[in-house]
């Protein structure tokens, strides 16, 4: 580990998990402490999921979406992959001096249009200002209460050989989209981010079956990453058909100019769920008509051979392995 | 209002007020949205407050303190303060490229350390990295979830005339610390960072009598703030005798060379408290016997005159109004 911190110790692969635990894990370890996407707590008689998110997205208005809706849905998310219906959120400004008033509006607006779509309501919030060059415009964190429903058990350790994969659409839309708004690369495609509220999709699918065993939102790092992570936890293999894999056209074509995998790019809207293969019919049914897992797919499929790695089966028949996550990948798209 | 942001609106005064008034409530209400220290909610048969508060001050480290420890005692007093017992907290990092890891690893065990002495649980994280300029070395966002005791009614706007004001020791002394830590003035002072947690102190004095009307802490804008806050949310006229006010001789010391009233400098370990005068002697001597709090003191009292002004009684004995808070007052304290 190196002694200063880098763009990948934030980029939410294997450096960042090393600081987890060397840093976090080490100094604050307690029973409820969590590696998942958010800790359950049991309080008082109630099961509450609770999860927070800083959000540093840079630039912050891009097609799609912008740091305010992306705020609520990154939390949202987190809580509704633990099947927790999210109840209340709590949001923490830090905005750069001479920022626009009318920006922090539009955003405090964005906030408010997506936590009324996911059922969740913003009670408490903090607004600190550092001065001019002490924060690039301005950082949002967002910390949501959940309650988890009943009888839900999904963990990124319960993936079992011969379980499917589902993406919930296509992959790598937000992360393709914050590339080409920084506009380094002098590419125009008609891209817009995934970033969507997803607990309506969750619960419909938990309302179909209970009978799934991950669900996980692929933000930094992509599905690849998420895959990975399953395949360690679980001591499983992941055996992709890459020609499963959505994958917007244009989405497609800017990765292959810049030479990136479309399963590494982040997404904001994209659940990944891994379930018995006798259950794939009835969520890919469900999926299909709510409003953003319309490009639902199975992908891929759990195997007991090669644990811990994700195997990609290309187009001509042969199998590779998709490259261990790692690296700066894309800082600051979330 | 400007169209811009300014530190005044980051300061915890008047413009910070306007901010969330025509921002963030106008698009947020909702019947738990708080003006308080924490939002009460009400969670399968379980009362809990929630709160959240992003942590920049500069520098990061100071004589009493630093930013790890200051993460957890805002919001672990935050949820005292509404007579919640503090149960769990998340913390979000964002962290300047660069920094050094070390530094990352001392403030977390900071953070332990304080949440350890405040029996609360650090449960959920989250690290994001920015370039390097783009955030100034780390913020921390801290949030935090706390049950509520039962028969604790305490908030800002209950204060009666015939209550008395106490504090719970010297005023200033944070707000102090971190004007000499920027070393912008030349002057040399031995002064200390008050930032302590406080839910043993606030758990001790209500085990001695639930009739306490207001348990604030005094944070920005320092405990003449809270007191403005106070009259005016109660209606009521707020009388201090200024030779009660507990201030350090080294702070009273730099606030003379500087022209500063200490009354609007932080505290971060510091409660402002409102109770019947008859509670008086006995919540002063729970006071005196805790850590944090051996120099509480009656500063003076509520009266029905004056509604929404705090009056200064002076050394000779003539009537003055403390000058209302506004303006930039000390930015990135906290």
């Amino acid at each position: 580990m190196n002694d200063v911190i880098t763009l990948a110790h934030g980029a939410g692969g294997r450096q960042t998990a090393e600081l987890i635990d060397r840093v976090f894990k080490a100094h604050f370890s307690n029973p409820q402490f969590t590696g998942d996407d958010a800790a359950v707590l049991s309080i008082g008689g109630a099961d509450l999921a609770f999860t927070t998110d800083g959000f540093i997205v840079s630039p912050p208005d891009f097609p799609g979406g912008d740091i305010g809706k992306l705020s609520i849905c990154g939390t949202v998310n987190d809580l509704s992959c633990m099947g927790a219906r999210p109840l209340y959120l709590s949001c923490a400004f830090v905005i750069e001096e001479g920022f626009p008033l009318a920006k922090v509006e539009k955003y405090a607006a964005s906030m408010a249009r997506t936590a009324a779509e996911a059922g969740v309501r913003i009670v408490a919030g903090d607004t600190k200002v550092a001065g001019k060059g002490q924060v690039d415009h301005l950082f949002i964190t967002t910390t949501g209460i959940g309650q988890c429903l009943a009888g839900v058990h999904t963990s990124g350790t319960l993936a079992r050989p011969g379980d499917v994969v589902i993406v919930s659409g296509d992959v790598g839309r937000h992360g393709c989209t914050i590339l080409l708004a920084r506009n380094q690369f002098g590419i125009d495609a008609d891209v817009t981010s995934d970033c969507a509220p997803l607990w309506g999709t969750v619960e419909a699918m938990l309302g179909q079956t209970k009978d799934i065993h991950v669900i996980r939102d692929a933000t930094r790092g992509g599905v690849g990453t998420v895959l990975y992570e399953i395949a360690s936890q679980s001591h499983v293999g992941i055996h992709l058909d890459s020609q499963s894999v959505p994958v917007h056209p244009s989405v497609r074509g800017v990765c292959g100019m810049l030479g990136l995998e479309p399963l590494y790019l982040a997404c904001e809207g994209r659940l990944v769920i891994v379930a018995p293969e006798c259950e794939a019919p009835a969520i890919l049914d469900v999926l299909h008509r709510q409003p953003y897992s319309q490009d639902a797919a199975v992908i891929g499929q759990v195997t007991a051979e090669q644990p811990g790695r994700v195997i990609l089966r290309t187009e001509i028949g042969a199998e590779t392995m998709l490259p261990p996550p790692g690296g700066e990948l894309l800082p600051r798209i979330c």
